[in-house]
C-alpha cells in the first residue's frame, strides 16, 4: 500500500490531471513518459515534487500531480470487465464488517476492483482469498493489486467455486457472478456461523432467484438495496444536479449465515426489517453507555 | 476492535434480533440482562454461544445472536446528534483515501459515528484526531469508541477549530459542522499539500457558500454528490422497492489541497469533471499494466 | 367540472387549509359545517367569499379558502384502495395521448382517481369507460366523480374483464389490476390498431410476467419507467430535499397495439429504444417546420 | 388537434419507427418522402394505412406507422431551446388545475412544448396566452402548434412581461424564464385571487431567490419538487433499471395567489406541508361522500 508522503517517489502511482480535469494514472519511474494530447510529461519532472504541485508538458501545458484516492484507484483500474463502483464498494465494506484481521472470500475476482478495497481494509493481519476461473482475468487483477502494493494481502485461487471453497471459517463472503444461487451450498460451507454474505446482481430476475434460494441454505436477515450516486455541478453560483447520471450498476443483496434457522412469525427465516421499521438507534443500545 | 471469533465472549458487543428483526445492541457481561417486550435475555445465555445461534428469553421467545457489522455499529450508536449515515461514510472513506497508516482530522466529533469508521480504517498505524467544542459530546463519542475498542486510535481534542488545528500535515480532513466555509484557512493549514478535503452539509445554501469559498483557499478539483440508498422488499415472490425511503441526509463536498493554484481554461481553480466527461478507466492508465 | 370563478359558490368543492397547511376538502352547502381541531367553520362563511380569502372558525382560527387543484382532488379523494398518485397520472395522460374526444378504457375503476383525471382530459367529446367487479368500489368511484361534476363523462361497467370489454375501437386502455397479463387478449381486442396500452404494477415479478406476455399479443414498443417525486423544503434560506419521500408507488408499463407484428433485428417485436438511444428531437422531425 | 382515426390521412402527423425503434416524425402529404439511412419512405405508402401497420422503404426495410402520443409530440418537437420534459409537464398540468375552460398564462413561450400541452388541456373553451420577447422563438412555437392543430387555442403575445401581462384574471400562470423573481408583481397582478402559480428553474440558486421573493408578493402554500423519470430495460427475462438516466431537468416551484396574506404560526405566509405531514386523504374529506 502506497505510504503517505509529501512528495512523489519512483514507484508511486500518480494521478495527473490536466487543466480541464482529465485524468491520467501513471506509475512513476525514472525515464518514464506520459503522452497526452497536451504534450508529453516526463516522469522525472514529477519525481520529488510535492503532491498538489503543477508540472508541465513539453508544450508548457499544466498538469496537477496528485496522489490517487482509493475511489480513483478503483475507477481508473485497468480492466476487462465491468467493475464494481466505489459507491457500492464503500457500502459493502461496512455491511460485511470488512476490518483489519478479517478473512474475506470473494468470487469472481474480475479485474480486482473490490479485491483492492478488501485487501486495503483487512490490512495488515487479515486475508482476502479470491476465486476466479479465467486465468487471464486473475493475471490482470493480480497485476492491478501488485501495482498498488496490495497483492501480498491476497490469496489467488484459480478454481471454479462449483467445486467448493477451500476455506470453512470465513468472516464474510462476496459473490460477483451471474448465478450466485447455484453456489449457496458452497458459500454456506465456507462461511463461519454468523458470517456476512453479500452479492451484486444487475437484473431483478437474478435478485428474485437469489432471494428465493437464500433461506433454504441457512441465510437470514436478508436485505436488498441500491446505492445511487447523484452528482452535482460543484459551482457556487449555479449549483444544481448534473444533467445525467449513472442510474444503475447493480442490486446489492446482504444476508447472515445463521446456525439455527428458525420458523418466525411469518413462517420463514427472518427478513431484515424495512429501514423505517428498524428500532431507533438510541433505543437499540441497552446497558451502560 | 472486536476480533472475529466463533462464539460470543464477555465484553463483546452483540446484536440480538427478535423474530421480527427488531435489534438490540448489548455489551455482554456476566450477570447482564437485556429487557425487551418479548422477555428478558440473560447475557450468560449468550456468552460462549456461536454467533448465529438462537437464544431464548425467559418467556421462550427466540433471539438471534449476531456480531454487529460496521454498518450496524454506526447505525445503532448511542447518540445525541444526527450521525452520518453508513451510505455516506462508506463513500467518504474511499474519496478521502482513508487507509491504514494515515493521519485523518475530523471536526466536529459529534456522537462519533464517522470517528469510529475512520479509526477502524486507519488501524493499526494511523491516527484520527477529532475536534469537538462540547465536552459532553466528546465524552459520549469517546465512550462509543471505547465500547468497540477503537478509542486508542483517536486523539480527542476539546477545542474550537476557529483557533486552528494543532496538526499541519494531515492526509485528509473532514468537516461536519454548520459553517465549514468559516474554517477554510485553518483546514488549509492543517492539510498537507495534495491532501483530501471533505464536508457534509444539509442545505443547498450551505453548499453554495462552501463552493464559493473553497477556491480562494487553495482547494481545487471540487466535487459535490449525494449518496442515496434505495431499500427493497427482499422477498423473492414480490420483489419491489420499499414504499418509503430516507430521501436526504446531506450533500457531500470533496476537494483537494493544491500547492499551486493555477488559472485554468475557465479562469478559476480546476473543477472536477462531471462523471460523464471523465476519461474512461482503461484509457486513464498509461504504462505497463 | 367545477368552473373557474372568483368566489366560492354552493356546491363547489373547497379546500380549507389551516395555518399549518393541514387540508380539509368540503363540498359547500348552505348550513354545512366543517369540524376541526381548531374549531368549526360554517360553510356560509365561505360561500360568496373570493378564493384565496381567509375565513375563521368559531374559535377565531384562520383557514384559507382555496379551490382544489386536480392534484389535490386526486390526492384527497375519499377512497378504499390505494390510488394512483398524481405524479404517475400526469405522465400516463401524456403517454396514452389522453385528449379531448378520445375513447379511453380503464380496468379496474378502484376509487376513481385515474378515472377523474381521464374524464377531465377527454371532456367534452370523449368518453371514459371504466370496468370494475366490486359494486361498492364502483359506487364510491361514481360518487367521487359526481362530486366533481365529471360522472357524466364516464360509462360505468360492473363486469369482469375476463369476459372481455364491450368496446373494440378504444384509443387507449389502462389496466390497474394485479394480473394484467391474464387479460391481454381482451385488451388487444378492445384497442384499435395503433392504440395505446398502459398498466401499473407494484412488484418486479409482476412486471416481468407482463413484459413476457405482451409481445405474444401484438404489443410492441414496450417501455417501463418509474416516476419519482422528490419533495424539497420550500424555504429560501435553508433549501434542501425533504428528509423522507415516497420511494415507490408502481412501475408504469406502456406499449402500442400493432397491426402487424414483425420480426425485428433482435427477432422479436420491437422494443422501445432506451431514452439515451432515442433520436435527438430536432433530428426526428423531417419536413417543412 | 389531430382527431383519432383508424387510418393515416393527409395532414396527419405520423411517427415512423424503424425496426430498432428509431423515430421519425413527419406530416403526411401526397408526394412527400422521408429520407432515412434505411431508405426512402413515400408518404403515399402511409396515407390510408391503418395506424399500427408496417410500411416499407424503397429498400424493403420495415417502418411502423404510428400516431404520436402527446409525450412524443413534445419530445420530438422542432426546437431551438431546451424544452420542458413530459415528466414535468404532466405534473404541472395537475398542479395548476389546467382544465377545459381555463385561462392560462405562460412566459416565455420558448419552442412551445408546454404551450402545446396547455392548449390541448384547456380545449375547447379555455385559452392559453403565451408571452415571448424573441420573435423567432414565437414564430417557431406557433408553427409547432399549427402543425398539431392547436394554434387557434393560443393568443401569442410578443412582449416583455416586465411591462406586465395584459390579463388580470388568469386561473394559472407559469414562468419558464431565468429570473422569475423579477416578475412577481406582474404575475400577482395577472392572477385572480386563489390562482395557481408555477415555475421551473435549473439551479438551486435561482430556486432560493424565488422562494425568498414569493411571500412578499402575496404567494403562499409554496412547494418545490423534482420529478424524476427512471427508465428500465423493458425485457422480461432481464428486467432492470437502465444504465443511465436524465438526472435533472429542473426544480418545479408551485404556489397559490392569496387574497389575504396572514401571519402564521411560524410568522410568515403558510408553507405547504411536507408530503409526509399532509392529512391522509380519507381524513381530508368531510361531508357526505
Amino acid at each position: 500500500m502506497q505510504e503517505p508522503s509529501k512528495a512523489a517517489k519512483p514507484g508511486d502511482l500518480a494521478l495527473l490531471l490536466d487543466a480541464r480535469g482529465k485524468p491520467f494514472l501513471v506509475r512513476l519511474e525514472p525515464g518514464g513518459r506520459l503522452h497526452t494530447h497536451r504534450g508529453v510529461v516526463a516522469h522525472e519532472d514529477c519525481i520529488g515534487r510535492p503532491w498538489g504541485s503543477v508540472v508541465r508538458s513539453h508544450r508548457g501545458e499544466p498538469f496537477y500531480l496528485l496522489e490517487p484516492s482509493t475511489e480513483e484507484l478503483i475507477r481508473y483500474l485497468p480492466r476487462q470487465t465491468q467493475i464494481l463502483y466505489p459507491k457500492d464498494i464503500g457500502y459493502i465494506l461496512l455491511k460485511l464488517a470488512v476490518r483489519p484481521g478479517r478473512l474475506i472470500l470473494e468470487a469472481g475476482t474480475g479485474s480486482g476492483g473490490l479485491t483492492l478495497a478488501l485487501a486495503q481494509a483487512v490490512w495488515p493481519l487479515g486475508r482476502v482469498i479470491t476465486y476466479e476461473v479465467r486465468p487471464e482475468m486473475q493475471a490482470l487483477a493480480r497485476r492491478n493489486l501488485e501495482r498498488v502494493g496490495l497483492a501480498e494481502m491476497v490469496t489467488w485461487r484459480l478454481r471454479d467455486i462449483a467445486e467448493g471453497f477451500e476455506e470453512t471459517e470465513a468472516d464474510a463472503l462476496f459473490l460477483d457472478l451471474p448465478e450466485p444461487w447455484a453456489y449457496l451450498p458452497q458459500a454456506a460451507a465456507a462461511l463461519r456461523s454468523g458470517g456476512f454474505f453479500g452479492a451484486i446482481l444487475p437484473t431483478a430476475n437474478q435478485v428474485i432467484r437469489l432471494l428465493e434460494a437464500l433461506p433454504a441454505h441457512g441465510f437470514g436477515f436478508i436485505e436488498t438495496v441500491e446505492v445511487l450516486l447523484r452528482p452535482y455541478h460543484a459551482v457556487g453560483w449555479r449549483f444544481r444536479p448534473a444533467d445525467r447520471m449513472v442510474a444503475h450498476t447493480g442490486f446489492l443483496i446482504f444476508a447472515r449465515r445463521l446456525l439455527e434457522p428458525l420458523a418466525t412469525e411469518e413462517g420463514t427465516l427472518p427478513s431484515a426489517l424495512e429501514e423505517e421499521e428498524k428500532e431507533e438507534p438510541h433505543e437499540a443500545f441497552q446497558g451502560p453507555v
